[in-house]
């Protein structure tokens, strides 16, 4: 491996990219033959979405915590693929849920063959994880694994059952997100440090790590829908606020906002008047009220927390490349 | 326990709900005992489809597989109460594919909370019942538990593959019922056989007794939808015909018909008009030409391969008892 990440200088992302091309290649190969089925439908529309342009990072975050906890084996690959397999399968759902038509600029599953083929491909592509994933006989891993599954499944109905208020707080807005998207990325790191046989203190600093940088993510994904550019992002801006999805911003904006101005807020929530006039004038109210900088900043918070977890690792390339996808993961560019 | 299973005599249906109430209630118990989320949202539609009127027949099936098996101990209880909470999801998810409103006479999930709730609270219900079994450090339970999911999600997906066609054989309507109805009463046995540390024999018989009884079961159901009262089953007939989903007296009729009828079935098909004077005179040519006597040896035929399974025990109240389930699973009065 004359790219090994052994004889890498890692810059930047592209740098990690290509010294994890190996690996990354493998998790490919590891995707398609796992999509066997003897239902020509099943592996139609999970090639669909599975195609769909997803960047790998649980994938390839799960490695790279293998990696730096020592491990050498190749069973990372398989388990990093059925991690990317569940996440598949939660975006499946999602689009059903949110009703959505695009996803990374293509047409979603369920625009071509409908929310049925979508619900049940997903509940498909999760449970052929959990068959993977139990082959490994590891229980660590078995219990890592269902607990960020039912984590995921509580967040999104947290989420839900907050639709078109903005009446909770933000630390429970942080408490969706640690649950919708840092569960799964904490369940990959942790169980990278599992395959390498860390020690407990190790698997629980990955898995912090991990979460952090879900949240982060997640934090950073909420506000960009504010305020990037809709060539950026690659989906259509103010997708949240139509959606009834109050997010970090919001929460802010709501907090220092003059009472004529909450009102206001409030009559777009509830009338669900999430059309381009209103969008207009709230994000110019967060630009004055700062609510998209603190957003950002309280991501940025959270990827130091993140990188402050990998102090129980020592030095070495694979560390390097955590914390340059650390700053990936909240970069307007992605 | 005075009316415990070992004083029992058992005639019929009454008196096995009467011997086993014992551990219906502790079912029942640790099902109301495990909606324990912090969020509201998912324990009321949890409570709702789980308080729906359900037999409770896969975990009545997975303790008296134990029992018979020689197991004593009180690991059932919860075993089976997560395998009525996957149950349970894969009904939230069929209400979402079928656009169901009713269930067993009762609004549906979908329809009080809608779609979204209904998909998460069954991707919740489903990775809350993973998260219980992996406790359970068995790895045949885990195995057998996530090959049954795997099953039923293939099952439900060939079901939609041929979805408004009547050009699959009967062969392969019979594989779509022991993947979506067989799997999982399957797998319920054979865990129970795992609990009592049964022999791979006796696991494998028990395993083949409740795929043959569950495919009975989805046969005599799907038969029914052309010849119950309605006041019976409790459902609307014709619901099959109307969704487009072709099973067993309509490929048996298909068969049998003259062109000319075989052609009018065609276009109602494709027509989609599967309204009362098409039922009507669909039900009459099952009639005319044997579909539904068809059918429904069909599904004894099941019943009897399901008995012939309990031969490798010996006898004890406890076969007794899932002789008289496996008659009941074919009935018309459930």
């Amino acid at each position: 491996m004359p790219n090994g990440p052994e004889t890498c200088v890692i810059e930047g992302m592209r740098e990690v990219w290509e010294c994890y091309r190996g690996e990354l290649n493998a998790v490919e190969d590891q995707i398609r033959q796992n999509l066997d089925s003897k239902v020509a439908l099943v592996n139609t529309v999970s090639a669909h979405i599975l195609n769909s342009g997803g960047k790998r990072i649980r994938p390839l975050l799960l490695i790279l915590s293998a990696r730096l906890a020592g491990y050498n084996g190749s069973h990372d690959i398989l388990l990093a693929s059925m991690v990317e397999y569940i996440h598949t399968a939660t975006l499946l759902h999602d689009d059903v849920v949110d009703h959505a038509d695009l996803r990374r600029g293509k047409t979603t599953a369920r625009g071509l063959w409908g929310n049925q083929a979508s619900i049940l491909v997903g509940d498909y592509l999760y449970s052929k994880a959990i068959c993977h994933i139990v082959g490994f006989h590891n229980q660590d891993v078995n219990e890592c694994l269902s607990m960020a599954c039912r984590k995921m499944a509580e967040g999104e109905l947290m989420q839900l059952s907050y639709k078109d208020q903005a009446n909770h707080s933000e630390r429970e807005y942080l408490k969706i997100a640690e649950h919708k998207t840092g569960a799964l990325i904490a369940a990959a790191c942790r169980m990278g440090a599992v395959l390498a046989d860390a020690d407990p203190l190790q698997r629980d600093a990955m898995f912090r790590f991990g979460q952090a940088l879900g949240v982060a993510f997640q934090v950073a994904d909420d506000t960009l829908d504010y305020a990037a550019q809709r060539e950026v992002l690659g989906k259509l801006l103010g997708k949240d606020l139509g959606e009834g999805n109050v997010t970090l911003p919001l929460l802010h904006v709501k907090q220092y906002c003059t009472e004529s101005e909450r009102q206001r807020l409030a009559e777009i929530m509830e009338t669900d008047e999430g059309g381009d006039g209103n969008f207009v004038w709230i994000t110019a109210l967060m630009e004055r009220y700062g609510s998209i900088d603190y957003a950002l900043a309280t991501a940025r918070r959270y990827i130091e927390d993140a990188k402050g977890c990998l102090d129980a690792f020592e030095d070495s390339s694979h560390k390097r490349a955590l914390h340059v996808i650390a700053d990936y993961m909240v970069a307007r560019d992605h």
